[in-house]
């Protein structure tokens, strides 16, 4: 990650309904925490995702990749990294990655998801310019 | 429950994501599974829920009861016995009692889920016929 | 609900991983938001329930019940509240209301969850003194 | 993957709890299929992973990788393939082709999940025998 990339966190405590009997988050739970992140980061970038959709643009999930180092435990407080790894044509790469507040900022988990842009026909479109200024 | 009614039962294994880390089902996950048993209940007596709604006709939550007696555990076998309770104009409550197949049958669960009737405008209507004779 | 007893707001954005495809957010997922809510509650009157466990008391779910006035869509935002209806010698009833914010503050939903009072050993308890504190 | 490789398959129809208001299956959803779908592979085997753990092993998950090409809709029937990728001294990766029944049998998603071999003491430990003669 280059220094020039702009980082938002996303902070959050551990609750019951994320883990399972092992004690610990559910795997798939994670995804949750990201779309949340990513969200937070392009809220925080100047528009929500609510607000991307409403100008006729989606970014549909084409692909997650998701390494989990340690486990987060119920009541423990998180917090997510977020970034633009990567932009295309048409699609978006965001990375992720989870600290640990409860335990000394440990890295717990690190991951990307990429996105395809998409317009209302569910057609795959360039990256308007105005997005573009968001995720660049 | 009169004797009369119809009941379906439906067949599941507890699996990790239902799970939290108190090691038993997650209080709010029993509601996909009434989920699941309902459609296995309309399936059983002639018509799918995705079918119910091709013919123009919703079925939205308005009301939940539950009361949790016994906790179910992960990879525990359980069975929901559904039916009808009562159905009035515009409306329809279904019943569910949740079993333990991998502890003697016990009883864990009891419950019971109220649909509003409504059309394709979200408007509350009377229960079509073609439906009636499904939840009757 | 009487003038003296305590409320405590919890506030939230809708995520799409709440919703389903009705376009609003699916039935069970709203007993998440009340798990959120009680704990902050008890964080707010003084002690988490991760603390709580931590003194050897648990408080598992023994019945919820749930009327579901308006639904709740994608990126909303609510606010939800939460106060004590009952304390009994060993249970607790906790009553939620949530409002939606994005749309006039709209009564949406109305619930309650009781719950057991439980020791290490899993066994009924009466409620501690310093629990009854937190929670009268 | 090669021919000799043995292949179970995985049967669901997708329900609502699963789906997100754009209509399809959220895509932190897919997890829970593919962890129905591993226990499903593991008791076809001869072995439910429930047994796998009574006999001390445990397999956390410390990889996921899933490429989303199309998605599934309510009611949708889809089916997964499972497979072992590759097993290591102390890992497993188990490979998973979700296909659409309702949809000419459709390659949906692709996906892989990484699997560590731990003992009771949650110690990384080299695959026993008995664990190898399922997984090879």
């Amino acid at each position: 990650m280059s220094e020039d990339k702009k980082v938002v966190w996303w902070f959050h405590r551990v609750y019951y309904a994320e883990t399972d009997a092992m004690g610990v988050v559910y795997y798939g739970n994670y995804f949750e925490w990201f779309e949340q992140a990513r969200d937070n980061y392009l809220r925080n970038r100047g528009m929500s995702y609510a607000e991307v959709e409403e100008r006729g643009i989606f970014l549909p999930v084409t692909e997650t990749f998701c390494r989990y180092l340690y486990p987060a435990k119920y009541g423990e407080e998180i917090k997510v990294k977020t970034w633009i790894k990567k932009v295309s044509r048409a699609s978006i790469v965001f990375g992720y990655e989870v600290y640990n507040l409860t335990s000394q900022d440990k890295l717990m988990t690190q991951a990307e998801t990429t996105h395809a842009c998409v317009n209302k026909e569910g057609k795959i479109t360039r990256i308007p310019r105005w997005l573009l200024e968001i995720v660049s």
